[in-house]
């Protein structure tokens, strides 16, 4: 069993394939023949929006739940991020009958709160600061003895995520190019083990926005550029690589190609037009590279995760007439 | 083979089912436990807002389309229908290669008629009148000899529209009770036919909004109440019945109920966001009648047809921060 600072492989995602079978969707692939004929590529969407919390991170979370010992999952898990892998975990720590504690800003939204306690997590409120969540997220090991589980940086989440592109990859054949979105690195590098593993030939390609362009500099330099002040319309973007996640990136991926926030938005509502699903902006940053031109594609087979739903609908980035 | 004006059987929604196979999608069963959980029933989504052009209406358009002689067809078909109708009649003529004509008052919006261009229909526009939409119908029907094809008055578009609900009875045994939208009443009286014959068990019960409520008091009064002057945001349900679907709908269908405005936003909302799938309002009248405890179904298994997704994103029913 790989821990979490271990570098995880091809066997590793096989694993964690087996751990989450009985929790997570099988998410179906869907094809447009719309979306295909703006691209002139045939696109096949691995729609990680319909998965469990509405996102691929509970893949991720759940693998790294199961894959703690009796007495450590006792203690429960613990973490300071408080987006789609608060309520992934909070969710995989319930199915497992552990406790989730989850630390959140004191600003942050009820909708955000209420999707962590409806999936049974323990929030505990702290100063919105860096420092705090840290610290607080610290008292809280202290007290209780639960293990942290990292949204990305650790082997069993980036196993866990690497577990679409393993289904896609089953369900589709020949495909010429993977592609994802980039935040923190945890869904690329996952995806990346998969596809260098089972279809060597199949090039990953990752999309992130402009304005948080901080993985794309990062594979340029050579070295994890962080990612500060981050401008962009993809809330789950914002992170910088970890040392993990930036290791399995620099070694497995093709490319990382950029793109406007306009893109993006345009991306995501022609996927709800043309598809009828919903996704988050984060999910539409690989359309959005796509209509942009960003990367050539024509003519080619290309996969694409569509890593998340979760969108608050009173706050959609388009006008209302 | 059945004509237009005649009574549909069961055997022409399995003929319909052979004709429009290599045509239609056959659309997938979604199902989903918070909703579940909030009706105390087991749902099952027939999701027909993955259609072709979006609604259920491809169905029965596709139907006629491919039901009509090589000669009669060779001549086009024809509707002053303006909304999904005239978006599927387009398309089936066109994967005949065949003519469609589609009457449009002047008035009606740049992104339906775009949706018949885009369809590759050919717009015939005239005044914003009944009047003046028969009158245009008829004269383009004197020049070209194009069959005129009822959006739901007509027995091959009922016994097209009936696929959908063959579909659900195959994916889903031992239903209690199947629901769908009702309008003019093509899918519920389609529907209709196919439980009967394939499960006479089980229930058809159709969901009407409030404020276009004709159906519900037709079936009440014995005689069609003609719809005058709705007021819903449910824009595909404010035609009224017709004499085939009345007839039908009548002998078969068990109950009509009414559902407000407000639930059917709600649902509409609560679909979105858990099931992360877009439905327009129409599509939500049924979940909307169930969160409002208008058919009791508690324990239950119940089969809702999801009508259609087109919705305009720039106008939601819900307020933006």
């Amino acid at each position: 069993m790989v821990s979490g600072d271990a570098m995880p492989s091809f066997a590793d995602v096989g694993a964690a394939a087996e751990r989450i079978r009985l929790f997570a969707h099988r998410t179906p692939v869907l094809t447009c023949s719309s979306l295909d004929a703006m691209v002139g590529a045939s696109l096949f969407f691995k729609c990680e929006n319909f998965q469990k919390v509405g996102a691929f991170k509970f893949r991720g979370a759940c693998n790294a739940v199961f894959s703690l010992g009796e007495e450590e999952a006792r203690r429960g898990v613990a973490t300071h991020s408080s987006g789609n892998h608060a309520a992934a975990l909070s969710l995989a720590a319930r199915l497992r009958g552990v406790p989730a504690h989850v630390v959140m800003p004191r600003t942050s939204r009820a909708v955000k709160r209420a999707a962590v306690a409806g999936y049974g997590g323990r929030i505990v409120l702290c100063e919105p600061t860096l420092a705090a969540r840290e610290a607080t997220l610290a008292e809280v090991v202290a007290e209780t003895g639960a293990t942290v589980i990292h949204p990305y940086n650790d082997a069993r989440v980036i196993a866990g995520q690497g577990t679409a592109a393993l289904e896609l990859l089953e369900d589709v054949r020949g495909l010429d190019v993977v592609m994802t979105p980039v935040g923190g690195g945890g869904l690329l590098s996952g995806t990346a083990i998969s596809v260098t593993s089972l279809s060597p030939a199949t090039r990953v390609v990752a999309a992130e926005p402009e304005g948080a362009d901080d993985a794309f500099r990062s594979l340029q330099e050579g070295r994890i550029v962080p990612s500060v002040n981050p401008q962009t319309v993809c809330d789950g973007l914002l992170t910088s690589l970890g040392t993990l996640t930036f290791a399995i990136i620099r070694e497995h991926v093709a490319e990382i190609v950029t793109v406007s926030d306009a893109a993006v938005i345009k991306a995501m509502r022609h996927i709800w037009e043309r598809m009828k699903i919903v996704i988050e902006p984060s999910a539409a940053v690989t359309l959005g590279a796509l209509l942009e031109g960003r990367l050539p594609v024509s003519g080619l087979r290309v996969g694409i995760i569509l890593s998340g739903g979760n969108v608050d609908l009173s706050e959609l980035p388009w006008g209302q007439n």
